[in-house]
């Protein structure tokens, strides 16, 4: 198969300043083709490694995808790298100068002489029209490849990079990825239980990936043999399936709560609101979510009704019972969610960090779990948020 | 100044499952060395590849860093691929082996016969210990280079390379770098307040990223150049700065309430509960946060104390202060934060997403700030969480 070869250019994006999302986007938007990604660059804004870079990718890949480096500063360097890379000169397009210059005098400015090299291509590149900002693309076709160059910021490359994907007639292939999501269960246990249908064929395969909301079971390969495999993998993991593709445990709860026609309501307090939150992300929480209290003292337990015998010891399955109960009657909701326990850096009642209990009180009773998560404070914090959750669905 | 490479080992890395991360932390942990990191790699998860990028780093760099796939299934080859690019045979070494046999019968299972190539290292390596998993890493130190393969969740590889950094004698380089935090201040308003301070010079240069928390100042070069720069910078935002570094707002209103001896509730609508997760985030939040109130609904809005008549329009200055103001008593703490507004994605009471209204109760009275944020629903409640703990430190 033919190789794709991505680059991301800035040096924000190699230490992080800038996080580099674009050349995951990009490789993920070329999955349907067959073309190989092998590996995405991150190279700094500097002329002399950008050429090497660019020129290495050119020479092994039937398309390479730039994105970044073609602002006015002086820091933006990617069209004369490249023009060095495929050995051509860099020519103003006068047509192209004064659609810039009419952008600046919209806004009522002129245009900065720093901005003037926007104006330059290369002889084989063609513009590619940028309808969110003053920097056109390129596309370069040469020698059966293409090259394209897009700038960095996401709202300006994503409508330019998608009028040009279909163009290039890239080769297709029947690809699909169905990706289930569950709860509850180990990567090695779901590796057994499987079994035989953990497949790592050239055609079709499965792979695990550990998540705070649990293990994603992604299956990858030819269309046919993907929607076969994966409804295998499903009726095997019943119990511990919640959701699939991007769904998430939020997006399933309310779900399930719409079409129940029911309320939820929750109490929190090592998740501090982090469990109203993640509720509320979902646009429409508010046609199910009535509210909460975040119980973080011992006073406010108490005020909002969890019995003053439980609170000498708050990191406990009786305390989780009565807070859920607790914002149950608070709010009047069909349903209530509670968290308790020690997200740490220090043991609390003489629990270790990453204990924790959820519970979930309905119509018919309080379902308490406990569980004992590794990690830091803000994992044990989300780990706790989506065993709550998934309280509802699994 | 020679090189360093640093390469993201797993086919997740590339189509974004799992956004890499790991390269960028580890190339800003090498700053204070002098070695130019020119670029970063995430390659996928197949022997080819691997050895190719492997062997091509190792030639031209003083240190390569790998990270991921140390793990037992048949998909981590890295182990594999850099004993191919070096030339090296694997070895087994019992000692290890035990050792992690010894860590799955700690937790009451027997070790899986796929975990056996964790004890897998060649000649020229030494381990690294991994106290947080199974997967050991490697020390290659060989014709004057060195090469260091670490697993690849940042709990495991941290700690390792915060262990072996030191110890690998890099050249080191005088450099110094200041973040200083701002709030209420635009990008541009601080160049033009900057003036001649906004120095874009080899010795040191100032660069400003906007984040949801505010636009961060960064002024990086030499020490001594560094510190008395970001000095004069500081004086010139005063108003506008309220930390530096690392510090979070959560973080910054912490000192300050430990400082007075304060307390804190909050009352939130839009961001239900993120306010109060962000919080409650920071180790020790219990010392001052009494706790909250998620009035997601009118039914909970009215049953914690805002008045009925400012019912009908939650989205105003006079529900953000009357929600403020009811948390300070409810939780009878000295302060209290409260959020009201529109997260979108649709218009609220009139009101256009992004709409937002923020307020502080304290002993001295209620402070309401009016925002109208840009972006979308998660952003928009990002911004209102910092925008609410704003109001303690700007
Ligand atoms: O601030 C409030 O009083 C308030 C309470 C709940 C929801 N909202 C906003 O109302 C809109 C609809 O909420 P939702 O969760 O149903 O998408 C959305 O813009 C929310 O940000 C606002
Ligand atoms: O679950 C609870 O009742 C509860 C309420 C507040 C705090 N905690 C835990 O108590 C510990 C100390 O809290 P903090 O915020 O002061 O670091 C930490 O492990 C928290 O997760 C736990």
């Amino acid at each position: 198969m033919e190789r794709a070869e991505i680059i991301g250019v800035g040096t924000e994006l190699i230490f992080g300043e800038t996080l580099d999302t674009n050349t995951a986007e990009i490789a993920r938007s070329l999955k349907p083709y067959a073309l190989k990604v092998e590996r995405t660059l991150r190279v700094v804004d500097e002329p002399r490694p950008l050429v090497r870079e660019v020129r290495a990718a050119w020479e092994r890949a039937r398309l390479v995808v730039l994105s970044g480096g073609l602002g006015p500063t002086p820091d933006d360097v990617t069209r004369e790298a490249v023009a060095e890379a495929l050995g051509e000169p860099l020519e103003l397009d006068e047509a192209v100068l004064s659609e810039i210059e009419a952008l600046f005098l919209a806004r009522g400015r002129s245009m900065p002489e720093a901005n003037r090299k926007q104006a330059l291509k290369i002889p084989s590149a063609t513009w590619l029209k940028n309808p969110r900002g003053t920097a056109p693309g390129w596309w370069v076709r040469k020698e059966g490849k293409d090259l394209i160059l897009l700038p960095g910021p996401p709202p300006e490359w994503r409508p330019m990079w998608q009028e040009v994907l279909p163009r290039l007639d890239l080769p297709r292939r029947p690809y699909a990825e169905r990706v289930l999501k569950t709860w509850g269960i180990g990567e090695s246990d779901i590796v057994e239980r499987l079994g035989e249908l953990f497949k790592r064929e050239e055609e079709v395969e499965v792979g695990t990936y550990p998540k705070l909301h649990g293990v994603e079971v992604v299956v990858r390969g030819r269309k046919d043999l993907v929607a076969d495999l994966s409804e295998r993998i499903k009726k095997r993991l019943l119990k511990e399936v919640w959701g699939e593709g991007e769904l998430t445990l939020a997006e399933a709860v309310k779900r399930r709560l719409e079409l129940e026609g029911a309320t939820l309501a929750t109490m929190e307090s090592l998740t501090g609101g982090l469990l109203g939150a993640e509720i509320t992300r979902v646009p429409g929480a508010s046609r199910f979510y009535l509210g909460g209290v975040v119980s973080y003292s011992v006073g406010a337990k108490a005020r909002f009704g969890v019995p003053e015998a439980l609170l000498a010891k708050t990191v406990s399955a009786e305390t989780a019972k009565a807070m859920a109960e607790a914002a149950r009657v608070l709010f009047g909701s069909t349903y209530a969610l509670s968290t308790t326990g020690v997200a740490g850096p220090d043991p609390l009642e003489g629990e270790p960090v990453g204990t924790v209990f959820v519970a979930l009180a309905g119509p018919k009773g309080t379902e308490v779990r406990r569980y004992r998560f590794p990690g830091d404070r803000e994992v044990v914090r989300l780990r706790s948020v989506y065993a709550a959750l998934a309280l509802l669905l699994t």
